[in-house]
């Protein structure tokens, strides 16, 4: 094999996903809602299969009633100081999010270009800029002093010294996740004020992956900001969003990238060697969704059910022993496992804790075991050097069906 | 943007697509079905979406019903030596055989390795294998001298000699392209076995892209012969096959890559940061598709369908006074325009012919423009070399509706 894929393995979602098949365990894992998407989305799509017959190849870039509506459903926000998103020139539909940040990073990184990272963050995107020739800088996003906590995602914060140290001559981009996988982090405006700062000092691009937007919930320190609306960003930010996070239909990838034109056009240069065009029913059964949500308040329904579901856990995971740290947007909660590790070691066979693996990874293993119960280990989302500030937390999904939920709380509660 | 993007341009399917609008042409020019797809197979689709519910993430190598359906359709042929396919590790499910070929490339080349192509070739491979970092180099298909011709695209043959001229100690792989765009070219088994001959000399690997392998007509040399039959090819050649093409749905972007374990694996290992899968509900689609139509007897009765759109064009273009010649698989005839090329010439207004563009380029364009009927310029598919080798053919598209081609025709008739 080539030496680009050499280093690469199973991602933690395969791997905790055949853990969940073999041990029979409530899969709390991979970020995928396991409730049935809404039925104005599903039925838009067979629509277009079936009675439309938008079958074939449609427009590299985006098929055009997919964009017309992104530009109309973005403008308002996204482009506050220049109301229009050129649909035709401006948007690229991408084989979801995840095909989106490796066209990207396809189109904008020459070998030895340095982007830098936030840790934690989204296991594909290291390997999407080595593939590019790219190097990734990290710095941490941190956890704040005990005292000054309030037990929210909001206690994680970035560190301005330390992101302006990681930028060299070689700092091409940065990439923001917000709202923030695996941390539930929705950034404040003063802290996106900062970061838009600093990235328009040294002169970047902002690539914000904001495919968790509309996912952002009530008692989040505020709605969500896209990057592209701070002071001077409009011309360096490349934003990425998704219909299956929208949507409830990860497994349609449909995806897409807001972009100035150039950058727009550049991405498009390689996405047409990639997929050259995404599922055509379906981009035009996303735009009949954002038109529809747009007008029935779907989005504002769908973040508050979402957030019963988030509480339903928070409580659940208390009442088992596992506190969380409370999210503010997308699917994850991370719960401190302390409490119930010594129990856990009890059932620890030879082979299961590998001292070269991280500690929360043994911690989450033996939880499918011992309890039957799947989440995702966050070391997975930093460098080595950084594995050790998540050793006593796991990720939950609460994506999921109410009695899923329950189960898996039921479970936790049985074995704490 | 980054270099490997910076040389690049529109594909001539966007150009040509976007003249066919700008003149209200008949557009046979890209390759994809303008008639519905079967009913069993948009059934199927929309089943899954609805019904199924199958709208979330699925195994990033290929959801499990698909490659288990697609080992067993490809088991009797592919693997004559060796009857069995994994479904679990030789299998990549990929956005479409142009994410299939992509990542191949990626998972095979290191900077400077090489890859030989024949000429005409389609125009993704190049661009994706320079974006690998790798090398094309070339070798042309000949076509035999005017005495042993017999009109159709059995005329067109790769010498051997040049063919073994083209390896160096960088080749890393070659391209096969059978059935042929755009030749329509089937290739006979003696000239596999040529090929493969050379292939395992050299000891590289085979990549041979059979997209069309369902669309192979009765009247050509031989049937379609998977190249991984052929002695000492399995363990080296990467198949790529298409739904897209196979049940007229190019729209659905579900392709697949089958190959030897190892290969499969590296393969994968790009893949799942690129799209990471492919989507959900086509893929399940796919697979009864798969089942039905081995069943059914679709794949006979589709081809003779699609051979009777050729015949309809090839009559109708030679009324019109270009004379094609015949394909025996595949979308795609290439006619001969020379006779009406002096009438042509009398529209031309200046700009119309750039010097330094490709005569036959010019003709498709000012087709366009004085007829009404799009094809595409065969020098897309050349290097600037071999590019006057087919100056005088145009290539036209007949998975068409008949009342179609017939317009097509009727204006080409009208206008010679
Ligand atoms: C593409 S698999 C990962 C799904 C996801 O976003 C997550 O679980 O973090
Ligand atoms: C991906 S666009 C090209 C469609 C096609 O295969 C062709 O027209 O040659």
């Amino acid at each position: 094999p080539a030496q680009r894929v050499s280093g690469f393995g199973d991602s933690v979602f395969a791997e905790f996903t055949a853990l969940a098949i073999a041990h029979s365990a409530v899969n709390l894992g991979q970020g995928f809602p396991d409730f049935a998407a809404p039925d104005f989305v599903k039925q838009a799509g067979a629509k277009h299969i079936v009675e439309s017959n938008l079958n074939q190849y449609v427009r590299s870039m985006g098929h055009v009633k997919l964009v017309n509506t992104l530009a109309r459903h973005y403008a308002p926000a996204d482009r506050h100081n220049n109301p229009s998103i050129n649909p035709m020139t401006d948007i690229v539909v991408t084989a979801g999010a995840t095909e989106g940040m490796f066209a990207t990073f396809q189109a904008i990184l020459n070998p030895g270009d340095e982007v830098i990272l936030m840790e934690p963050f989204y296991d594909a995107y290291p390997a999407q800029i080595t593939m590019a020739g790219g190097v990734p800088r990290y710095v941490p996003l941190r956890l704040k002093a005990a005292e000054a906590r309030n037990g929210t995602s909001d206690d994680w914060y970035l560190d301005l010294a330390e992101f302006r140290a990681a930028f060299t001559s070689k700092t091409k981009a940065i990439v923001l996740n917000n709202p923030h996988n695996p941390l539930g982090k929705v950034f404040r405006r003063d802290e996106l004020e900062a970061i838009a700062q600093v990235v328009c000092e040294k002169n970047v691009i902002a690539i914000s992956d904001e495919v968790y937007e509309h996912l952002v919930f009530n008692d989040a320190p505020n709605r969500h900001i896209p990057l592209s609306t701070l002071p001077g960003m409009l011309e360096r930010t490349i934003k990425l969003g998704s219909a299956g996070k929208t949507f409830s239909v990860t497994g349609w990838k449909v995806g897409w990238v807001v972009a100035p034109a150039p950058i727009a056009r550049a991405i498009f240069l390689a996405h047409q060697w990639i997929p050259f065009c995404v599922a055509a029913p379906f981009q035009e059964a996303v735009a009949d969704a954002l038109e529809h949500a747009d007008k029935s308040g779907f989005f504002d329904e769908f973040q508050v059910a979402l957030c019963k579901k988030r509480d339903r856990l928070m409580d659940g995971l208390k009442q088992g022993g596992l506190p969380g740290i409370l999210p503010h947007g997308g699917y994850f909660v991370l719960a401190d496992t302390s409490s119930i590790w010594p129990k856990l070691q009890r059932d620890l066979q030879s082979g299961d804790a590998n001292p070269s693996q991280p500690h929360d990874y043994t911690v989450c293993k033996q939880l499918t075991k011992s309890v039957g119960v799947v989440p995702i280990p966050p070391s997975s989302f930093f460098t080595p050097q950084h594995q050790p500030s998540v050793k006593d937390l796991a990720r939950f999904a609460f994506c999921k069906e109410d009695r899923v939920i329950d189960e898996a709380c039921r479970r936790l509660q049985a074995f704490g």
